[in-house]
């Protein structure tokens, strides 16, 4: 018998690069891996094709009347590049100093499977689970998981569930329990001016003509005060305002503006009056320009007035706007100030809710009272400003809250070179989850 | 001997592109051409080397006392590609409806050989002229004149003149003989702005810090009012309002608001509110966004803050604005509203002064008696809202002004495929450049 440590090293191993097409070997065999490892500990459990890579889905229904967890993950990884800003060796995991190196050491194969080996070896040893369990593990979150929704849609009694536990998101710091129960939505649009039939000489015409960038500029000035509120009309109207038990359960958290200016490299911070950085972060809405393109950016210069200037824009959205509402608001307020002798393009992109789960709730007094017992400390009830759409899909595909109890250090490096997860974490994760589950038994929503 | 025509194919058929390095032994054979030519009417001729391409140098000074002319041309041309829009081959000249159709056929081979051609057969006929001349005719143009400059720094005795003649601007339409007295100076200057150290991701810190783009967008709107007239302190303060004759003499020419939308191909013009198109890009000065990037510019989305933001302006100067106390306007208006929360880096990039002779002056009604008298028609008297930056080296290297008699029509199509130069003005053009120098012999500045 394989110990966790080895189990875990041997999952690091499978260089399964969801994004990566000559990696579809070590896909499948690292989803058989996982499927056959469940199946050692006594679940029914399988590969589910989809129309990209299969998802291993494992339930062990042996407790009717209690309540059917969902336990989410994913075996699929980010690629290693840049292979030479490794310490290590990416699919070789090494242990230093306590912490385990390798790709897909906190993202996501350390938290699954702290999972699998809490609830599989609680199974083995008990001969069964305070309540039911259904692992669904995909393969493709890393690229966007194109396939996960069509298949819950498609097998609605398989993966129905009273709630999801999703380990994808982070602690504050070592050591510290902590609860994220909001996510912020978005809603993405671009946008095009269009003037000239095509880039003009500026010494020819300029002066006579409207200059695209110009009007973009003018454009995208008009989206917010010189403070950073957004002065879109009814951007607000719909949004929930803070509890005071969340800016002061914030405020008692050991991270706070100072942090968030040195992770962000900043030289000063800047937001909406009102508000410090994380209740902007997380419980504010955002309209944020991702990217801007008109004329010559090239070296030197080049004395045009572009015929087109373009703004990419993504809105943050809380608790209780709605990502088509706001698009509508966003378009509307486009139109009227959209500067004259210009034509105004706007396109709808992509969008999605904003999530929240009352930590006071039955499901949320559930998780805080298995991180306290596990850590034995308060946990840190945290909200985070983006947005992980899985979240979304359990609840509107199952009508299904999510319990977002995250392992991920600040000092991960998720994505990038020498990514890493404590042992210390990969141990508790799996102490952390057969608390839940005598947790969730004894609650009902 | 070859007539006219038979000169002026020869003289198209090299294909003496300068920005292309391989085509520099074509480059030289063009210019020993153009020498040997000059050489055959009993000019004093000879290739100077410069750093780059040789200029052509040719000389007759058989007046002392008369006024002396620098007549200047190039004899290198713009690529020609892409070579498969052109209706026959770039270089291969063919006259199709009166028109030679070639690259370099207005620009500017047709216009300097007429002036070659009048001025020759003149000189060969009566053994003299009646001012002095010399022919400049540099093959570095279409590249920027890189060493026209130090050319005439080197040799001030040698290209010692009263006044320069150049064709290189246009005709407002067929036969209507046009004097340019004026064009616009330049100003260009590239901004920055960089907030975070590395783009961000926009749902994890949306909010809590300045976006660069936004804050460039901010800034870029402090720059003009919604009509257009230019905000940044002290812009207009030196800047020469228009002579009544101006405004009364643009408004009589057959061209117009109407034309300039067509050829823009705008839905509707735009500008500084109590000026026409005309006046807007021949007398007024700008601010124009030549381009401007930030974060992702590709397909779909990318939620990011972008670490930085970039836009490349340019100002159009008019008489008596200057490029260095424009710079310094601009810049100081950039630090007073350069947004909170990022850092702004400002480049002043190169700049020329306006140009402006007053064609009531001696050269400029000499420059109107020899149109009047080619054409029998009143000349239009206009302004280009371009630069010429060779004009500029001859007022302040040389001390000379500039009559600018361009003959290229509207639809010439410079720098384009399908470039072509009517029989017509290449004929007007040899008579046009006799008559001149008899306008001129009889003229003192």
């Amino acid at each position: 018998m394989k110990n966790a440590e080895e189990l875990f090293f041997e999952f690091l191993r499978f260089p399964s690069v969801s994004t990566d097409p000559s990696r579809s070997g070590e896909m499948l065999r690292c989803a058989e891996w996982t499927s056959a490892l469940l199946e050692s500990y006594g679940f029914e459990s399988s590969l589910m094709p989809t129309a990209g890579q299969p998802a291993v889905v494992a339930r062990w229904h042996g407790q009717p009347g209690a309540p059917t967890a969902l336990v989410y993950g994913h075996y699929d990884v980010q690629p290693a590049e840049p292979l030479e800003l490794w310490e290590s060796p990416p699919f070789e995991p090494v242990v230093r100093e306590g912490r385990v190196y390798a790709r897909g050491a906190t993202d996501n194969k350390g938290q699954i499977l702290a999972h699998i080996l809490g609830i599989g070896e609680r199974l083995r040893k008990d001969g069964k689970l305070p309540v039911n369990v259904t692992f669904l593990i995909e393969g493709e979150e890393e690229i966007g998981s194109p396939n996960l929704n069509p298949l819950l849609q498609q097998h609605p009694d398989l993966f129905r569930c009273d709630v999801a536990v999703v380990s994808d998101t982070g602690m504050i710091g070592p050591g510290i329990p902590t609860l994220t129960y909001g996510l912020r939505g978005i809603c993405c649009l671009e946008v095009e001016l269009t003037g000239p039939a095509g880039d003009l000489h500026s010494g020819i015409y300029g002066g006579a003509v409207q200059n695209p960038a110009t009007a973009l500029a003018r454009l995208l000035a008009t989206l917010h005060d010189a403070e950073g509120r957004i002065l879109v009309k009814g951007f607000y109207d719909e949004v929930r305002e803070l509890h005071d038990w969340e800016r002061e359960g914030w405020a008692q958290l050991p991270i706070g503006d100072e942090q968030v200016r040195e992770w962000t490299g900043v030289g000063e911070l800047h937001g909406e009056t009102g508000y410090n950085s994380l209740e902007r972060v997380w419980a504010r809405p955002t309209v944020e320009i991702n990217g801007m393109a008109a004329g010559y950016q090239g070296e030197g210069t080049k004395t045009i007035i572009p015929s087109r200037a373009m703004a990419k824009l993504s809105c943050r959205l809380v608790p209780n706007q709605t990502a088509q509402a706001t698009a509508k608001l966003m378009e509307a307020h486009l139109r009227e100030h959209a500067p004259p002798g210009v034509a105004l393009k706007v396109t709808v992109q992509h969008g999605g809710e904003a999530y929240w789960l009352d930590p006071r709730s039955g499901w949320g007094l559930a998780a805080q009272q298995a991180l306290r017992r596990c850590f034995d400390k308060e946990p840190a009830l945290i909200c985070e400003g983006g947005s992980v759409p899985i979240v979304q899909s359990f609840k509107t595909t199952l009508g299904a809250d999510t319990l977002l109890l995250g392992l991920a250090l600040p000092d991960a490096n998720l994505h990038a070179p020498n990514e890493n997860f404590p042992l210390e974490n990969f141990r508790v994760g799996q102490k952390l989850t057969c608390l839940l589950l005598d947790e969730l038994s004894e609650t009902r929503s």
